[in-house]
């Protein structure tokens, strides 16, 4: 993790060493896919409507035109959108261990020349119609995913949480729900029902090459806990977390490293599963952050630990 | 800017060099302001109506308690939400040159500690409810803003949008109709109706010191135009864009450099001089970002550029 | 229509006028089918995942069962969304003339039974987890759509604009921008991207026997409005209009009547061919009532329109 | 209540009948205004600064233009908002027991006259720049309130939960946080974290001469439950409930007749007495229903009511 925020390493490592006296930590991704969705212009609602039916009718096609881009991407999804007389197609794409925007988007060039060229009237007005969505907090991202949505979870012995965290399950529950769901429903917090997903993320991201500016909404997520008879259940789920093990950033030496000291530097075996650790690992990280501060603010640490570590955690 | 994205780097200068033959950018600050927003539970929704009550009453009592804690911080406003037996107080603090966060927070634990000893029933929950919101794009931050609200805008002769962009004003302008408001507004991007400000964001917060994990809501924002008689007018509107020149990253040697360059390195003159002008290059610098990749998806530069710069511009 | 407020029949009415002078209104379903959500919790992401896979290799015996419960209904889609340790199952039905909420309420509780029964651990928490979303204005509807999606459009000449409705293209444009567009995103309002669908909806469903709490998401959507050579071209997009010709409030015999005015009482041939045309009918009644109030705002004859009708045209 | 849903009368029938055998109902009204947001465009941000400046030392004479329209009507609040060249002026009425809009809305039409005849360059484009917001769900009415804000609560103790209900307050509170708090969250319901506020509000909407297209903002909101040692704490808080005694529909006979029933026919004394009763009632009868709905829910007997009653209940 990079980060000039000296309480928020200390915060990781804290949740990090609970997480270990706990158990283990559950990961599990329920969604893998870059999409990018150009937007189409037509004269009249009729000839969108007629071009909805012509994409239906010529799925086999678009696939073989935006495949022929690339030589191990696969389109997974077309999802067709109508506004007026615009139409979105957001296409979604295997990208392997690539976080995946380079291979969309010449795809997606690809796929609006052939419609512009095959469909009469039909213009593609922009390659990204912000439909898809990059570097965009996003309910479209929030309902189907972009890049990788990934849950962890753990369970926390009523102990541990006692000796490490130094409160209770109950506390750190209700620190939960009125912070992070009924603060951020009232808030307008709409995609981030969690304390502080962007702290973690955006050290991580920066110590291994990743799209700074994807930072935005690879933060989205949610933070559910329950209380088991005394025990802590914790579990975070990630909507559109973006990483790549492979490309851009993740070729310097530094970054290059830290993806190796983790177990994911380069392409996996099959092609995606470093990408996919990487992803959870992410995870984990953000479970032991959240789990932390959550603790931090359940016990009122939080400001004994600013002025011993130099800086707020902030969230 | 730091950045691994080459293109990106070649979009502002070239959307900067545009702005340059096209005259000055007008920027201006709307409002400025940190918020930390603690959450307090009750007993019953009686008792945190009585609460709220209390709280009009004891303004000046919080003002002065929330000032104790800081040399030049001020408490601009108390904004009062509540949810059931759920109060929220969003301070809101000038804090100069400073981001603030940590002002605001040491300032918003000083009114828990007096709110907790001075109304019964009242139960500090976190000294952040989730409603301030940090590290969240969020409808409060919007409404009120939170860091600087700061447009920039400049209009732009129909010959330079021709011959520097190769385009007209009438196609940028139906490509920000079409991406970035009717795209966003399908999308549910419900804070960023635009193309790009997290890439231009992210890159200056990188090199210049900021809070990484700001780049989240700091890229919250609008773009709009306007064509008139042929000519092009383009405006930014970042709702909350949160910098400072003082404290946290900007110490760093080559961070201080880069503010240094720029003029705007520590403390201004009135205090909070220096961060309000940094947030006016910043919007620029945005406006510039946001012109150039409107104008490459008009005139369908943008796969050509990508080949010849190596990596794409995404968005 | 049934309302209290005069000047909303005059405003549609003189909307109406306008379109019939202008030519033929145009009108397209982009989607037509109804959601019931259950949710279901487990004790794991682990077992939820597993779950996840189950369904996906369940869905012929799903649909089954689903489709027992009904004659005429069918099982069009199943949308699975996670949540830590919760999935939700978005059971979308055909449902033929009727606006179908029972029928896929009977079918979804079955589902739940089965499910219950045949994958351990599973619990359904309800039989509606508000993914649905019914009475909700809501992301997922608009996405995915509920009921109806349907579009309507015209394109007025020039001529007409000025002698009925005494205002100019550019100027209904104009409103329509920054009233409908900058005005819903920077409130928030962000299923409402426009001016009073609502009181057009409501009108008609007090009419027509149907269920007045549905006017909340049924009035979601979108206008869209463009210049073409002077001339202006206006079109309303409604993402889940949620409308049946039988059952419910319909069998009521004044209600009956009026959908039997407009041609639409009780089943269509083929089945649902009637609920459709009602939808489209609407749409156009829509449209009417947007354009009016733009034209209205374009040339500040509101003011004395409220004074001449006895009451205001709220939006 | 009018409805034809069976089920519906029922459910709320039930709820009050626990509601009576638990106790007392508190509501508490937090906020009470209406709202109507002209919106002004300037030729540049340059000019929209100088015009917030010039409304923030303009308030006296603002507030004495937009007093003028209206005997009883007090302007309460002028929220300023800018987003590029265009300017909103929120400006905030006490209405006594009107519902508010016709007076909100003169009063509006007469400081955009003034404002255009005295700030050169101010251009009203709409009275209604939709920041209102009137008829939509929106977050600026969460945020601020629109109408009334008004909570109701109660505990019911264990035994009556057990007797009445025939579940238990953990389930209750399980199915709430399920559905009406991480439901919603996923689905982007993201102003009504509740389970079917809108069916209470349109039926007592419709029986009392309300707006029936008001009920779309008039349903946001939020229930909230605890289980406090066995007993159930529920509670519901309405954001932006509009409604009156006097004016529009209430004039109506069987209408006046269902408001005189519960004594908040006509003006109340002091003025507004009665619309604040009205809303409070309004709150404890959603209450009813949510309550009913969610322990119909979690002892799973909604199937069974169903049949019993001819119809669902939907939400």
């Amino acid at each position: 993790m990079a980060t000039t925020e000296g309480a928020l390493i200390a915060s990781v490592n804290r949740g990090m060493k609970t997480l270990r006296e706990a158990g283990e930590v559950t990961t599990k991704i329920f969604f893998d896919g870059m999409a990018r969705a150009p937007v189409f212009k037509f004269k009249s609602i009729r000839d969108a409507h007629d071009f909805v039916k012509w994409v239906y009718s010529s799925m086999e096609k678009i696939r073989e035109v935006a495949e022929s881009t690339t030589s191990h991407g696969k389109l997974k999804d077309v999802q067709v959108f109508s506004l007026a007389n615009n139409v979105w197609l957001r296409l979604v794409f295997e990208t392997g261990d690539a976080m995946g925007m380079n291979m969309a988007t010449l795809a997606s060039e690809e796929v609006c020349r052939y419609i512009e060229e095959n469909f009469r009237g039909a213009k593609c007005i922009a390659v990204s119609g912000n439909m898809c969505s990059d570097k965009k907090q996003s309910m479209i991202n929030s309902v189907f995913g972009r890049g990788k949505t990934v849950s962890a979870e753990i369970t926390i012995p009523k102990e541990v949480v006692e000796k490490d965290l130094h409160t209770t399950a109950e506390q750190i529950h209700e620190v939960n729900l009125r912070k992070n769901w009924l603060g951020s429903a009232r808030a307008g917090n709409i995609f981030q029902f969690n304390a502080h997903f962007a702290n973690i993320i955006a050290a991580i991201f920066l110590a291994t090459g990743q799209d700074m500016a994807q930072v935005v909404e690879s933060s989205s997520g949610y933070t559910w806990t329950e209380v088991r008879d005394g025990d802590l259940y914790v579990s975070v789920t990630l909507t559109s977390l973006e990483v790549g093990t492979v490309g851009g950033g993740t070729r310097l030496p530094t970054q290059r490293e830290a993806l190796s000291i983790m177990g994911v530097e380069g392409s996996g075996n099959p092609p995606g599963a470093n990408a996919k650790k990487f992803a959870e690992i992410i995870a984990a990280a953000v479970l032991a952050g959240e789990l932390n501060l959550l603790a931090a603010l359940a016990n009122k640490e939080l400001g004994r630990a600013h002025k011993r570590l130099g800086r707020n955690i902030k969230a």
